[in-house]
């Protein structure tokens, strides 16, 4: 009975049963996506919630397929805009950008499906990496306009600033306990690495910016994982890690089941508050060794 | 009926029904305290909870003479020790000096008072402001032995740095949530102007350094009250807070009902925490306003 429960509650952390097929939408397709479009979706027939991932600074939406197939291939359509090409752009135009594409899926995500695959926009949750989750968070708080709610919101190590000033505007953050004006449910992944230096390179993700002041201004129900041994980059896949891992902290262990180890919390996350169920969250909260790498500190706080 | 709720709810923020008396204990005293002392303690006979209280950075423990005969008047004794005279000593010998006044109280509280007044150790809370908040914290985590358990702890607008790296030992800080190996209750009262400049003098409490990470840090139950009006110095006697206004933002409010307000909230605390009577606490967590002082943010997460 215990190995029968414990194979159920680790269930996330292993590919899920639905094949996913992964896609890109450019600019100049039918549909016109105000940005270039990773899209991951399942292939089978359905109806699925829907997450929008906003990428970290200096990525490609293409660097986290890995993470994003994971998801996916537990039943959720994933659309990831590109914010940029070569240049970077600023915050606030990264924030009105991803406001563009929320706006947009009404119209233009159903078609760019299968026919049988159906996007349910009445649960969609908005996700984002490093300043990608400074950009999900200010999109969340209303910094530009949607016409779409979203009913869920993860940040993975969210930053929403360098050591150096930079990226302040807009200053989201206002150091005061659940201050967010957010009543949506909120989940953060930390990483135990992200606030180190590498070489001369400050951390990416300092104290007082990352991921641990996003919690705090976190209204309940939110939920904070972090992963000790890893570092900020550490769920992209394998070749960008390499290839980030040259500026930013990165821990010893399989990257792949880092990757599986934080896909695996945002399906239960969006599970449980996209879906209702909330068992495969409450196991990994209970029983954090569940997952296939070390979270230190696990909490879920209801109301 | 409503009214009755609401007189019964507040009564903590006026002054309690016990006569208090405020003496100085000097350190050659016949019970020899290892620093001077200024003891607040009921007159009437009585077995009373203990506070011990750290005050903060450049200030005397008279200053804070009547925020403390505010909470005695509700029935509990307060030792507050003078940690320098002239000179600033280290965060580290301020925290040594604060675990020889812990560990002189079972023999000397009691022969340092009336016969009739009983201090019960049994029951014993800490409290700290500003700096004086970071050696609270401190010694509650264990930075210098104690023969005494602490059974309850608070900041009152705590900090543990200043812009300008400065007093950076004990890092007691880790910016990850929860983190603090405390399991005893904490409550953390913040104040909404410390985090300002006033004119080019920094803020004594800037963001990431004050009772914002520190509540972040503080495992349930605990509790977060924010006086939004009101500057660091703010629950000084008068006189001290036009000092300590020289120096850092003043609320334009009362400061006596700053000192009622900021009071009060110690006195639930303390009654919920050491004498299991929750009722005040949890009335000030449902309905804020009946205190005499904005509260614009106020948390009590239980578990």
């Amino acid at each position: 009975m215990a190995m029968l429960e414990n194979k159920h509650t680790s269930v996330v952390f292993e590919p899920g049963s639905v094949e996913v097929k992964t896609s890109k939408l450019k600019k100049t397709d039918a549909s016109s996506p105000p940005a270039e479009l990773l899209i991951v979706a399942p292939e089978a027939e359905g109806n699925y919630p829907v997450l929008l991932f906003c990428h970290g600074y200096c990525t490609k939406n293409s660097w986290y397929s890995q993470l994003l197939q994971h998801v996916s291939s537990h039943g959720y359509i994933v659309v990831a805009p590109q914010f940029y090409q070569c240049l970077l752009i600023s915050l606030n135009d990264e924030i009105k950008t991803a406001a563009k594409v929320t706006n947009w899926l009404p119209a233009g995500l159903a078609v760019s499906l299968p026919e049988n695959v159906k996007p349910d926009l009445s649960r969609l949750a908005l996700m984002g990496h490093s300043r990608g989750g400074k950009v999900a968070f200010a999109l969340a708080l209303g910094y530009a306009p949607t016409s779409l709610n979203f009913k869920a919101l993860l940040g993975l190590d969210p930053v929403s600033r360098l050591s150096q000033p930079g990226w302040v505007e807009p200053d989201i953050l206002s150091y005061v306990p659940h201050s967010f004006h957010l009543s949506i449910p909120i989940g953060i992944v930390g990483t135990g690495l992200s606030n180190q230096t590498k070489g001369i390179i400050p951390p990416l993700a300092p104290d007082g910016f990352n991921h641990s002041e996003f919690f705090n201004e976190s209204k309940p129900p939110c939920c904070y994982f972090l992963t000790k041994d890893y570092g900020h980059c550490d769920m992209l896949n394998d070749p960008n890690v390499a290839l980030a891992s040259l500026v930013c902290k990165s821990g010893k262990g399989s990257k792949e089941k880092m990757r599986r180890g934080v896909g695996g919390i945002v399906v239960a996350f969006l599970k449980a508050y996209l879906g209702g169920e909330c068992e495969d969250l409450e196991s990994i909260v209970a029983t954090p060794t569940i997952a296939p790498i070390s979270l230190n500190s696990v909490i879920h706080i209801k109301e």
